[in-house]
């Protein structure tokens, strides 16, 4: 087990450095390589294939709510980005510019889209005229760009995939309640294949979106007590509409401005997936997500029938609709268990010459290690039935690590003491002023990650200014 | 019938302008809308469905011959793009350049990918070590651009939507067998899928990729007779491995050099889909393409009982695993059946209060308009069985267009006249010099489309200049 040794060891643990731990998994795990170009990284077969998982099944729960995807051009020209001013305010700092195309200067540069919603308007003000063309609900699978000084793989690169769901409605209150649908198939996403539970609230007016009235998001907790904002859905109300021009006939033949609403979910959610299931043998993939789910490992594999059942055993799985491999290289089992930990793939089954005389193979669950000792004629149903439960483990475990890592705070020193000293979210009342979400941020560089959904009441007065409160807003250091 | 003659109406016919009827299809059908960018199409649902339907069958294809997905950055350094002389001088010329990014002017600029096999080529020089990482069969899912001066949607735009995959392999064999087997899955899929029969072959020296050996192509043939490159399919031999130095140790622990292909297809294959099959009604979409393939529609549908049948119906279609909807909208059913041909909807479903007493229903198909009264308990094996006779029957009639417009040239004088008069491709022998190929395209506009696989014998000489011949020829004139 020399070999096994050495492979763990390529990892450095958590508790000792966990921002190393991460990149050593993402590079272990072969999820990316770094491309010789700032800030941009490669997607490799292994970290692709997640995203090609989440990018079908999100597809398909988008499109069961009436979504339909489109494709829109890479390029904003300067004068479209400039039309809204928040937004133009919010992205162009960061934005990069073509200025030279098929040999020739540009009359106008173009920025590589940082985000799409002023192409989406152009288009929509050019296609909707009556309520009978709304409402309009797109969205594209693409990638953006974002100059980044600082950057760490999935969670902040300068080209990153995502989807952009645009739409436009007739109604402030439609827009407002497809504003929250969308969040909630994020959230329920989230939780019944990622096995991430998520914080529902509502971003501050200093957290929002460039351009947008009010901001949705859902924020989870990853291992070392840090928030991923992993999804977030936009109300812009007519704002984009008034600056775009975007109007229709009502049924009473009265110009209107549309109410518009954009919600994403990018390649940073698989950050999350690292960091809140990964342990020190690597990735832990939940099965409803992981590309490979089960690994056939032989032992002895030179010996007579054994890559033949191996395989035998693979069919039987594949057959009964589950994601399966055999590692047939040439290394040793122990080098093969810890690759098929360093992967995260949820399960492993081990079977030798020993196993094949007694009709019984052993599986090994990636999330704890437990190992069952399986008859081969049952194999099928233990091994679904065990991927079934690490799934609602892995769900149940993220849940407990979240709710017992979320303090109350009533006072501002216990406050700062919590955010210093306790990994996890702080709980405290707020009186809705910036200027306090500035001090605390100086303070403590813990940030609002939202005001929840569902509001408690555990104070009368501001945590930090002692002013009268008007939110519970969730606060912690954020990623 | 007003209505579906004003409709109608709003579409040039083929006979009398093919360009014009071309852009007319593409507009009314909802295919693309126009971007202010300048050569940059929206892919409008319509659209962007068909493109999501072709990806969703050739990813399969790809990956069952062992092909993993990845994702690469968008931007290629200039020195990066510099490295292999050929790609250089073929690709520099239309590229867009980032030249500013987060406020800065950059060190070196960097070019909007035109496609990628630079970015491939220095991942695989980074992550290739031994014969044991090889074969590499990496493909990547994405947008390109190439700055153009005249545009045509699908055909020719600045930004398009492709796959691209980039291999790299231990011997000249294995990359050889790739290149083919890689055009046969091309092959395959347009006669399967698509119903659009192809002429595989090579391209001469003078069309082929630039820094390729050699590029093998299908082409199709249009309604007008004109070619469509369909799909390609590169062998690099080592020239790209040499240029940017990827070498493994072998068997015997010698350093070589890998041996290198790639291969595309493009949301230009929805060009070819429109001109081969279109008509003058708009749309014919092949069964098996069609993101909906049947499209019931009501007669009478405000008489009680119908939009339910109607309703009924479309649940059991659907549960038969066929793709279908309703038009409930309230335009009359001559609009709704315009509408329905315009987008080239393979089938429909009439149903009324007359059809609903006799239990039955009329099915129309898209292609020869054939109609057929159905008893309804009989619906779904009628439906299933004639959209499996239209996809049958479209690939025949091409099959039948494309061998009924191939001719054979032996004398200069023939074929200038044939490709003046006669649309459709010319055979004829070639001495397998470019100067040849550069006057015929100056006297007849027509190049070489490729060297086909099948070689026939049809003379002693070339066809231009009386030397001996040495390939059989496909010429025509192309988009």
């Amino acid at each position: 087990m020399a070999d096994k040794k050495k492979l763990v060891e390529a990892i450095t643990s958590r508790e000792e450095d966990f921002a190393q731990w991460y990149t050593d998994v993402v590079v272990k795990a072969e999820l990316v390589a770094y491309s010789t170009i700032k800030g941009c990284t490669i997607l490799k077969p292994a970290g692709y294939a997640i995203w090609e998982n989440i990018m079908h099944e999100l597809d398909a729960r988008f499109k069961a709510t009436g979504v339909e995807n489109v494709a829109m051009p890479m390029f904003i020209p300067e004068s479209l980005l400039q039309k809204e001013k928040d937004h133009v305010e919010g992205f162009a700092p960061e934005v990069a510019w073509v200025t030279m195309g098929g040999g020739e200067v540009l009359p106008e540069r173009l920025c590589v889209r940082p985000t799409s919603e002023t192409l989406f308007c152009e288009l929509y003000k050019n296609i909707i005229e009556s309520y009978r063309d709304l409402p309009k609900c797109y969205n594209q699978w693409c990638s953006v760009v974002r100059w980044e000084k600082t950057t760490r793989p999935f969670l902040r690169t300068t080209e990153f995939w995502w989807q952009e769901g645009h739409t436009a409605h007739a109604t402030e209150e439609e827009a407002e309640a497809r504003t929250v649908q969308m969040l909630n198939v994020y959230a329920d996403f989230c939780e019944e294949i990622l096995a991430i539970p998520v914080i529902k609230g509502q971003k501050t007016d200093k957290e929002k979106f460039a351009g947008a009235n009010s901001t949705y998001t859902i924020e989870a907790m990853m291992h070392d007590g840090k928030a991923l904002q992993s999804g977030t859905s936009h109300n812009f109300g007519d704002g984009f509409a008034q600056a775009f021009g975007i109007q229709f006939s009502d049924k009473e033949n009265k110009l209107q401005y549309v109410h518009q609403t954009s919600w994403g979910m990018s390649t940073r959610i698989i950050g999350a997936l690292i960091m809140v299931h990964g342990d020190d043998s690597g990735l832990v993939l939940p099965p409803r997500i992981a590309p490979t789910q089960v690994m056939i490992i032989p032992i002895a594999q030179h010996k007579e029938g054994v890559l033949e059942k191996a395989s035998e055993l693979k069919e039987q799985l594949a057959a009964a609709g589950l994601r399966v491999k055999v590692d047939e290289t040439d290394k040793n089992p122990g080098w093969k268990f810890s690759e098929q930990e360093m992967r995260g793939i949820p399960l492993r089954v081990e079977i030798g010459p020993k196993d094949i005389e007694a009709g019984q193979a052993v599986i090994v669950r990636r999330d704890n290690r437990e190992k069952q000792v399986v008859a081969l004629d049952q194999l099928a149903e233990a091994v679904k039935a065990a991927l079934e439960q690490e799934q609602a483990d892995m769900l149940e475990r993220a849940r407990e690590f979240l709710y017992s890592h979320i303090y109350e705070a009533k006072t501002y020193e216990a406050f700062c003491d919590l955010i210093a000293n306790k990994p996890g979210f702080v709980k405290a009342e707020w009186c809705g002023d910036q200027a306090c979400e500035l001090k605390i941020k100086e303070d403590t560089t813990a940030t609002s990650r939202c005001m929840p959904f569902v509001q408690e009441h555990i104070g009368e007065t501001c945590v930090c200014c002692g002013k009268p409160a008007k939110k519970l807003v969730y606060w912690g250091k954020a990623y």
